[in-house]
């Protein structure tokens, strides 16, 4: 993309109603746009993570063999009378009448809507397992929606289902989703660590939330500081295998970490002492085993070998994919800008001309985006007539991972600089080598 | 994707409630499930229609040049009220007020909401031309939803904005969209035609539909015959040329085509009779230019070169996606199903294993799907143990356009089947071939 055809629009003032950093730096960037209390336009840079971070949750929700579907938005209030929710929840659920006088809602979450498609298409044990998910948009009327997107209104989410014949096979999809969240958070440059948590309005006692470690995360965390040296990793994984699951379960899971909801000093303090932590987190994760709560009330059930009827045993997993954007941030900015892990960047590299109009400048600047563009990257290329500090304060604030900065000087030395956002170390290199560093960098 | 690991929820029976084949086709092709009046959950086959839809939109319109951000799905009153469409739009925008009293309502278009997006970053001529737009949910209370996702309530769409100095420019962003529509249309397998259209409660006199031609279809439509004659083809198109878009523009719009709200019998009549033709068609897109409307009223300025402040020039434009998975049933099935156009289809072809359990017959179906996939497509094999019968009918009712069929008596003379759906035409090649053949078609 070249800057001067695209809507960047950053600010130079910091936004006062902003109070943490990433609310701040999404507003500064370009990448949002408040259009009512907790509800946010995205623009075309905010747009872009938000999409790259959604593909990366659909890619490894199917690699775990999850079905993607989609389910609508607006909810008949019926449904949700049925499992006797409508009376429980309170006032964050946004309750609308049609035109008809029909007693609608928006969807805060999908646990009744999912278990009416379960019950109306599947009869048999035969059908299972089958877990069925979607990425969609929620709302939850929060009383005063604040920190940006990390606690809006209007939220966007994965939020997955599973059926099974057997609390033993419910517990395995359990554990497939643990592993599953583990990859996804860490192709995204995040660490989340799964804590153990309370089951709230969904319910279950069965549960774990993914915490990031941030400062200005809302949850008071307390956890074993060996938990941070755990790593996924490049590991190939058979998610159908229960023990595999199992076994990665545990290693994350063995430790103390619980959120203040469910935390136990006594416990906690069996630790010894020097790898005792008490920090901040963001939750952007959580899974549930919850048993038969649903299917009981709404009556989705199966015939097992035997011929009987039983309730089918269900639970559900979330990914907050909106809050994700502004947990990433906290957990990777410094006082210039954000600083994109490469997962997630929405332009895998930058190209700065240091003197636009330049007719050596913009042909080597030229070749430079067409060369990455050939490869299936998206540089982002300043070619506005602007000055080069200008150029640089707004691709240190936009992030992106990569800058290759394209002067005159420089040219006649045959070389162009390549300079990481997050360490600020430059190199020197002919264009094609720095071509080929990027390429390296991406695997592609 | 394996069958037996799919949800695919077909039924037997035709339900009572569908009056028009697309709406029938889908839900017993296990598409979708209606979850109240006029909203619907995309159940895996039709979540993946749908989503590739969104793809060749996004494709063409950023090909356009056209830059993709994401508004919200609720919207405040007030905005509305700046315009003064919140009084003027009738019963069909759905109202809401959250907990604090606040007016706000489901969006059924943006003009609103972009402008002010517009307003609040842009104020230069130097920043134009720009063309926004999103793919996003939004909602029309229909008082009678019907025809599946044809006439719903929730609906998918794609809606474009452009912002130009002068009429002329948003001229040429008009005929932009035009060609860019052209292209989006082709890519899907369908032909949809543009024809002068009314400006209703958008608004503008320079507006045209698109729509395709089906017995089904909700308008009168009366047009010139050599207009189906045209095609877009393979050409290339350099967007930014105001002469080329013009060309094209006139190419398609010179002859006759219109709907019953601005048909002209007299004109009509002009045309020779024998290519005169009034049929039924289904309105897949609009485009308008509606110049200063929202601008002037919501005060979206920018300075002119002679600084000057100028009310921007807009127009806005539609796709109807989640419409189009309907429309492109209408246009494509048989008394047997589906029949998918290439470009949308949810899975390149289908894998028929005549004898599940027969070593050599689900050693080849192995052999085929490992390849196709390696090749980079999407096969659908029926791995389950079903009668043939019921395989074959479930493969023509879900319509993938090709079918490949697996046997013990072919293998023993080292061949399987290869079937067009569209034709019901067969070859007898060698397994490799069959996966070459399917390569072809789909150019990987």
């Amino acid at each position: 993309m070249r800057l001067s055809r695209y809507f960047l629009p950053v600010l130079k003032e910091t936004p006062s109603e902003a109070q943490i950093a990433s609310h701040r730096l999404m507003l500064r960037a370009g990448m949002i746009k408040q259009q009512a209390a907790g509800i946010y336009s995205w623009l075309p840079l905010g747009y872009k993570v938000l999409k790259n971070i959604e593909r990366i949750v659909h890619e490894e929700q199917q690699r775990a063999g999850h079905i993607p579907i989609l389910m609508p938005t607006l909810q008949s209030a019926d449904l949700w009378r049925e499992s006797g929710r409508y009376d429980d929840y309170g006032q964050e659920m946004l309750r609308i009448t049609d035109r008809h006088g029909r007693d609608m809602l928006y969807g805060p979450t999908n646990e009744e809507m999912v278990t009416d498609i379960f019950r109306a298409h599947v009869g048999s044990y035969k059908d299972l397992p089958l877990t069925l998910y979607h990425i969609q948009w929620k709302f939850r009327d929060e009383i005063r929606p604040r920190f940006g997107v990390m606690r809006g209104r209007e939220f966007f989410m994965k939020d997955g289902y599973n059926f099974d014949l057997t609390r033993e096979d419910a517990l395995h999809a359990y554990n497939r989703h643990l592993v599953s969240y583990l990859r996804t958070y860490e192709r995204m440059g995040l660490q989340a660590i799964p804590m153990r948590a309370d089951g709230g309005p969904i319910g279950g006692d069965y549960t774990h939330e993914f915490l990031v470690l941030a400062e200005t995360g809302e949850s008071e965390v307390f956890y074993d500081s060996e938990i941070t040296d755990l790593k996924f990793g490049d590991r190939e994984i058979d998610y159908d295998s229960v023990e595999a699951c199992q076994a990665v379960l545990e290693e994350f899971t063995s430790r103390y970490a619980r959120t203040d909801e469910t935390h136990d000093e006594a416990l906690f303090n069996e630790i010894p002492e020097e790898r005792r932590r008490v920090a901040r987190g963001i939750e952007v994760g959580q899974i549930f085993y919850f048993g038969t709560k649903y299917s009981e009330a709404m009556g989705a059930t199966v015939q097992d070998s035997d011929g009987n009827k039983v309730p089918v045993e269900m639970g559900s997993h979330g990914i907050g994919v909106s809050r994700l954007v502004g947990a990433l941030i906290e957990a990777n900015h410094d006082d210039k800008g954000i600083i994109w892990p490469e997962g997630v960047t929405p332009f895998h590299c930058g190209i700065v001309n240091l003197k636009q109009g330049d007719d050596e400048a913009d042909a080597a600047c030229e070749t430079l985006y067409k060369a990455l563009t050939a490869a299936g990257l998206e540089p982002l290329y300043d070619d506005r007539n602007e000055r080069a500090g200008g150029k640089f304060a707004t691709m240190d604030l936009i992030g992106l991972p990569w800058r290759i900065t394209v002067g005159p000087r420089g040219l006649k030395n045959g070389v162009v600089e390549l300079t990481s956002r997050r360490t600020g170390e430059s190199e020197e290199l002919a264009p094609e080598a720095a071509v080929a560093k990027v390429r390296e960098i991406y695997g592609v």
